[in-house]
């Protein structure tokens, strides 16, 4: 005996979210069935709404509902000159939260990654290409993730870059704040002594 | 800077989920977005149906699309005469993986709380006294959880059953198949000893 087919099928349909095996998507539909139904309701329209609405930007490729994001619409960050490279538009947020940051944005969705056969094209280097060629930035800062294939992205992207008069720059690596040095390993460490800097008074 | 209203939106709807935070949330928003569209909405779809139309079995609770769920239609498990009181469905399943019982179910969707402000009514118990006034059954068998809330709630149902002609049992407490008497919490310990059965060659 198993469930009915419409409860069978809303367990079923739960699966496709990441991490959420037989037992959570049983757990999360008998939770909205039993105490949320209006938030079920909520998430279905969302869900329905989002999947057919949102895109990518046309210039920095982050998910949005518009042509161009309100990130690449602001004139005050068009004017910075500033080209920033991350992996994620979860990335974006996380730089925007420490409001170090003023330029704009390119979102690669991903890392070069052949074993899995994505390439050049498939992060959008053709869209960056044609971006650095209307000369409108002066500074490349490749912000992708301190990975293996985060650092072959961001050394494939240098060189790409490298044919434009702009200067490119890769985020720092280093012990992290509040770290202590004795739980720190050892290829951070020596990222950390190798970009030491000269003590300022 | 935040995401685009719409993807907000999408993330929002998802911190509905139990066990889903904004982390979670924004991760499952990401992953459909980007890998599983055809995913999402099916779920939106599976979800709206769902949501509307699941109700429950007029007879024994259950979540079902159906006025009366399989389990309760079938004659052969009317035939047996017996009924097995669970808290939730996903109790039901456990209970018809075993194989071992063939009976019909009722299933309370939680168990009794006056904190929580769920008393008997909540628990449908009204539904299930009318049942038992009818006399189709002749055994009641309380498998609620083993917790001090579903040894109350047995406790109360069995009062409660006691008033009409049936066997009333409560299933047994002891040591798990495949557990180590070491590690077993004493508690549990003193029940397995205390309905130790006589060994039979």
């Amino acid at each position: 005996m198993k469930f009915s087919p419409l409860v069978q099928e809303l367990i079923n349909a739960f699966k496709c979210l990441p991490g959420v095996g037989a037992k959570s998507a049983q757990r999360m539909a008998f939770h909205l069935l039993e105490r949320n139904r209006i938030g079920g309701t909520k998430l279905a329209e969302s869900l329905a709404k989002a999947m057919e609405n949102i895109g990518h930007c046309r210039q920095c490729r982050t998910f949005t509902e518009q042509e161009v994001c309100d990130i690449c619409l602001s004139p005050k960050r068009q004017a910075r000159g500033q080209l920033c490279i991350v992996e994620t538009p979860a990335d974006v947020i996380a730089i925007e939260q420490t409001g170090e940051y003023q330029g704009l944005y390119f979102i690669l969705m991903g890392h070069l990654s052949p074993l899995d056969g994505i390439g050049p094209d498939d992060l959008g280097l053709d869209i960056l290409e044609k971006q650095l060629g209307q000369g409108q930035f002066s500074e490349v800062i490749l912000a992708t993730n301190p990975t293996v294939e985060g650092e072959a992205t961001a050394h494939f992207i240098a060189e790409l870059a490298n044919k434009y008069q702009v200067n490119i720059s890769r985020i720092a690596h280093g012990v992290p704040v509040g770290g202590e040095l004795e739980y720190v390993d050892g290829n951070t460490l020596s990222h950390a002594l190798s970009g030491r800097k000269h003590y300022s008074f």
